[in-house]
């Protein structure tokens, strides 16, 4: 039996710098927010994405694909699920799932993405992810 | 013989305030960069965005999809190259081709993207295109 | 006696996006971090800022100032201290100290600022801010 | 007699992704453009600021001050206008005037601001400004 592929869950509430003249969430502003659900995984999975970085390896994004089914608005509580979609020895994907938390607790669904992402190092070249994080990620079990 | 469907070219320098501490563009910051080419586009087949929106008729994103070739990097002269992809009643897609312009005047690929777009009007429900935008759209010819 | 000005604290991490190419938060990233302090203390005061706004009173900025201590990096977790500083008929002016929360719970002082605000209508015309917003925010207590 | 203080002016039209749902420009999107201003001074006076970074020299913000006049709206064409205030041996401070230009020619007044930079090395430690780029400032002049 397969386990279920490490994923997470955050929640903030949406910015005014982050809405545009059209009353709503700027869509080039729920790629940060996948970025935040990324980070959050990468820190449950293994570690902070800081320190990642800070042992050389950088996960540059190489495709991005986002599908927009509502509208965000100012102060809205949002929530991003983030699932590890797949990882190789060179790189890794991410699923996101955003809703709207509604007051009672119900959610609204406004948007859903993928994330590719390559492993360089700091000069820019590809490299190979480090074991310690392949197997973290392999055996991703997040609480 | 069918016509070379509409498109034009714009060029800026990337913002500081775009890098990020990968010392690259952020990735999320392109999509406003095809914001600016397709703002253009708009502008040269029919009128300014600005006056669509006035009139009432809203193009909202309901999808993105961006590939990276290359690193755009602070005050590379950046290149989007906009061309209408399809024109319907009720919306339109756009390509982008993001080219950043060497000194000399070769070019180096950066990032392919599409959107989609739905238009709505000012209370965010369906409407269709003004027969003014759709012929404008669909006879495009641009300068 | 008086009493102490209203004041409220939030607290979120930094994001990458908020980073540039010298490794650290881009200055001008530190206006919305003020702002999140604002909504959470006008929400503490009287009610969310976009009920606020839907009441047709906008809080348009007039004037900003941030001075900068220390660098705040990403994924740091960052301290907004808000203070109600006055309150006008006619619009108010807010205090900021932003604060890094190390780990063991001491702070570093990265910024500190201010903001000042007129009440315009929908149309953008100065107005005075509504008997019961400015009685919230003159009676201010926050827990 | 004084000569003036060297200055340039730099045009470009406001993004979309720059307003928010007040239906302006967000006020925190006026610093980048103060960037802009002051990349293009400084790319006048000495070299393109990306080249300053590469020889070590960072140009570290450590206030801002910013008044907003009137509102900037999308597509309006924004006029900034940078003027080197001060330069010492090790830092530097610049002023700005920001205009939107009217059809026609005439200008509105919409920001004035000023920023302070200290110099600092790649590891975030003062530094004095090289003496090509202190001679540079102090004898510039730009056309």
């Amino acid at each position: 039996m397969t386990p279920a592929p490490p994923s997470c869950t955050v929640e903030f509430r949406a910015r005014y710098a982050e809405t545009d003249q059209m009353g709503i969430i700027y869509h080039a502003n729920y790629l940060p927010w996948c970025e935040i659900g990324r980070t959050e995984l990468i820190r449950r999975l293994y570690r902070s994405y800081a320190d990642v970085e800070r042992e050389g390896v950088l996960l540059a994004v190489t495709d991005v694909a986002l599908r927009y089914h509502a509208s965000a608005r100012y102060d809205d509580l949002v929530r991003v699920t983030t699932t590890l979609e797949q990882v190789r020895s060179r790189g890794a994907s991410f699923l996101y799932e955003i809703h709207r938390v509604e007051e009672g607790g119900s959610t609204t669904r406004l948007a859903s993405g993928r994330t590719g992402h390559i492993a360089i190092d700091r000069t820019g070249s590809p490299r190979t992810l480090p074991p310690a994080i392949l197997e973290a990620f392999r055996n991703g079990v997040t609480e």
